[in-house]
C-alpha cells in the first residue's frame, strides 16, 4: 500500500532498484517485422474489414514518412473464403499449419486451403527459419461471449506475455485474457505459429458473417495496442515483469448426440450461455436437452469454460473448451541491443530442419 | 377502470353484452391443417431442431390418441441445406413461392430450391387453392435483436392477428411483435404464403448456424402457444376482439459500400445495434465507418427500425428494414359451424388460377 501522491513514481523507483539488483531484465530480439492477418476464417468479418481498412490507409499514406521502428504487413489470408462469406472453401486454413501439412506434396486435387498454407508459409515463415517474421497477429471473431483473448501455444514467451498484459492495463471496456494452447511448435497448427512469436487476437461475441461495431473497435484498438506496444519495445522502453493469469486447454466437451444421426440433442444450458471463463464445478448444468432436461457436467475436477457454443466448433464436435487457470510470473524485457537476433525463448527454438 | 375482485368476470360479462348489442363475432372455418415447418433456412437452427423434436415426439406418440381438434405436419423444408448448415444451396428458397416460380418449367439445371418449392407446393397447397393447408408457421431466426415476430402479409387477417395476440399476451419473457410485409398474395414469396393463412415465426437475436437455448425455448412455447390457440379455436372458444400495434414495412436502407468493390464501408451505429423497434428519428447515427466516422439518417420522417444488422440481408443489400407503427382494431372471431370452409377473408380470396 502506498500514498495516492507520488504512488507510481515510487513504485517504478522500488522497481528500478529489485532490477538492479537481482539483474532481472531479459533482453529480447528487436520486432523488426510484424503481420498483420485477417480473414484467416472467411467469415470472421471484424478481421476482413480491419485489415482491409488498415490496406487502404497504408495506400493512402504512401508519400507520408515511412515508419522505420517496425515493418507491418497487413494480410488477408484466406481471400477465397472471404469472396464466399464463408469459414473455408475446402478445408479449415487454421488447421493447416502444421509441419507436416507445410511440407506436404501439392497436386491439382489439394483442397487451395493446403496450397495457400504453403504460400503464406513462403511469405511468413518459413516457419521455425530464421527468415519468418518476428510476430504474427491473427484476427479471429467467435459466437462466444469470450471478449478480447490473446492465443498462444507457449506460457512462456515474454513478447506475447508483454503484449497481453500490455492490452488488459489499455483496453478497460472489454475483458481481456491469454488462453494457452499447449502444443509443441511442430503440432501447431494456425496461422499465427508461422511467426518466431505469434498469437491469435479473438474476439466475440459476433456472429460469423456479421460484423458489430463495437467488436470491430476492440479489435482496432487492440491492434493498434499491439502496435504501440512493439514500437516501444524496439525504442528501447523497459517493460516490468508481474504476474498475469494463463487460461490453460486442457479439455473439451461434445453436444450430446443422436446415436445413428450424430445430430445434436441438447444445447448449451442456459445458466452456461454467455458465462465463458466461469468455474464450472461438478453437477453444474452443461447443457439442456431439445425435450427441455438438464445434463449436468459429469468431470471430477472444477475448470474454467471457454469457447461455449462457438458457431464453427459445431462440426469439430466441441461445445466448449475447458481450462486451468494460473498465475504465471513474467521477467521484465527489453530489447537486445546489436544485430544478435535470434534463439533466446520459445518458438524460435526448434526451428532447424 | 374496475376493481381488482371478479374483475375479469366483469369484463367478460360486459364484452358478452357489447358482442350481443353489436353482433361483432365473425365467424371463421375451422382450422383443420396446420403445418409447422424448419430449416427453410438451413443455418437457422432453433426450426431446425424443433421440427426434429416435434417429428421424435410424433413418433414416440403413434401409439396414443390422435388429435382429433387439428392435424399437425412437421416439415424440415430445406433438408440439402440444413445437411451443410447453409442458408441455401443454390438459390434463397424463402424467395421461391411467388405465382411465377411456383408455375415455372423445371429442367436438369433449375436450381434444388426451386425444384423444392414446387414439392412444397404440392405438399401445402396449391398455393391459393381449395387444397391448401388452412395454416403454415414457418421457423425462422435472426440475428437481429428482434425477440418474436409474427411475419405476415396482411394486416387484415384475423387468424393472423388473433395468433399474435394470444402469443403476446401469454409470453412474458420475450417481446411480441406483429410485421406487416404490404404484399399481394401473387408477389408473397415466403413459404407461409402457401397456406390459406400463414406467417412467419422470427426469432432473434441468435447466430447463424448456433443455436441457443433461450431461443429455441421461446420458439417452441410460441409454437406450442399457437397449437394451443388452434385447437380452442376449432373447439368453439371466442375470442375477443380489440386493438393490437402492427409494423408495416415500408423501406430498407443498404450499407456504404465502396463504389468499385461494392464492398462494406461501415458497420450499424453502435447506438443503434441491437435497438430493433426503436424509432429512428432524421439525424440519428445509422453507422459507424470502419475509419471512425458516424453516418447519420438521412430520411425525411422517423420510421421503426428492425431487422437490424441481419447476417442474411448483407447479400440482399439490406442493413436494416424501416417501418410505420399503427393500431389496428381486430373483431372477436370464433369458428364458423358448418361445412363451409372458405372465402371468408385474407389469402383465400385470390385463388382461382
Amino acid at each position: 500500500m502506498m500514498a495516492a501522491d507520488g504512488g507510481q513514481e515510487e513504485e517504478e523507483q522500488e522497481e528500478e532498484q529489485e532490477e538492479g539488483e537481482h539483474n532481472e531484465v531479459v533482453c529480447l530480439p528487436a520486432l523488426s517485422r510484424v503481420a498483420v492477418c485477417g480473414g484467416t476464417h472467411g467469415n470472421e468479418l471484424s478481421g476482413v474489414h480491419l485489415v482491409r481498412e488498415r490496406l487502404k490507409e497504408k495506400k493512402q499514406k504512401v508519400d507520408e514518412e515511412e515508419d522505420d521502428v517496425v515493418s507491418v504487413v497487413n494480410i488477408l489470408t484466406n481471400p477465397r473464403a472471404v469472396q464466399q462469406c464463408r469459414r473455408y472453401t475446402e478445408t479449415d486454413l487454421n488447421r493447416c499449419f502444421t509441419r507436416a501439412t507445410l511440407s506436404s506434396t501439392v497436386s491439382d486435387r489439394t483442397p487451395y486451403e493446403i496450397v495457400r498454407s504453403q504460400e503464406l508459409n513462403s511469405l511468413l515463415g518459413p516457419k521455425g527459419s530464421p527468415q519468418a517474421v518476428d510476430l504474427v497477429c491473427d484476427l479471429h471473431n467467435t459466437t462466444a461471449n469470450m471478449g478480447l483473448c490473446v492465443i498462444a501455444y507457449s506460457d512462456s514467451d515474454w513478447i506475447c506475455l508483454h503484449i497481453f498484459k500490455y492490452l488488459q492495463h489499455h483496453m478497460s471496456d472489454v475483458p481481456v485474457r491469454y488462453i494457452h494452447f499447449d502444443l509443441p511448435c511442430r503440432e501447431a497448427y494456425s496461422l499465427d505459429s508461422l511467426g518466431k512469436h505469434g498469437f491469435a487476437l479473438e474476439i466475440g461475441p459476433q456472429p460469423h458473417g456479421v460484423v458489430r461495431s463495437n467488436i470491430y473497435t476492440y479489435m482496432k484498438t487492440g491492434v493498434e495496442l499491439m502496435l504501440d506496444w512493439v514500437r516501444l519495445f524496439n525504442s528501447g522502453t523497459v517493460f516490468e515483469g508481474g504476474s498475469v493469469e494463463v487460461y490453460t486447454m486442457v479439455s473439451a466437451i461434445d453436444y450430446p448426440r443422436e446415436p445413428h444421426t450424430h445430430n445434436i440433442m441438447a444445447a448449451i444450458h442456459p445458466q452456461l450461455q454467455d458465462q465463458d471463463f466461469c468455474l464450472l464445478r461438478p453437477n453444474d448444468p452443461i447443457f439442456e436437452t431439445f425435450s427441455g432436461a438438464t445434463v449436468r457436467y459429469q468431470g471430477p475436477e472444477p475448470l474454467y469454460a471457454f469457447f461455449i457454443n462457438e458457431c464453427a466448433y459445431y462440426e469439430k464436435g466441441i461445445a466448449l473448451s475447458l481450462a486451468r487457470r494460473r498465475r504465471v510470473e513474467i521477467p521484465a524485457i527489453q530489447m537486445k541491443s546489436g544485430l544478435e537476433h535470434r534463439g533466446d525463448e520459445g518458438t524460435s527454438e526448434e526451428e532447424a530442419d
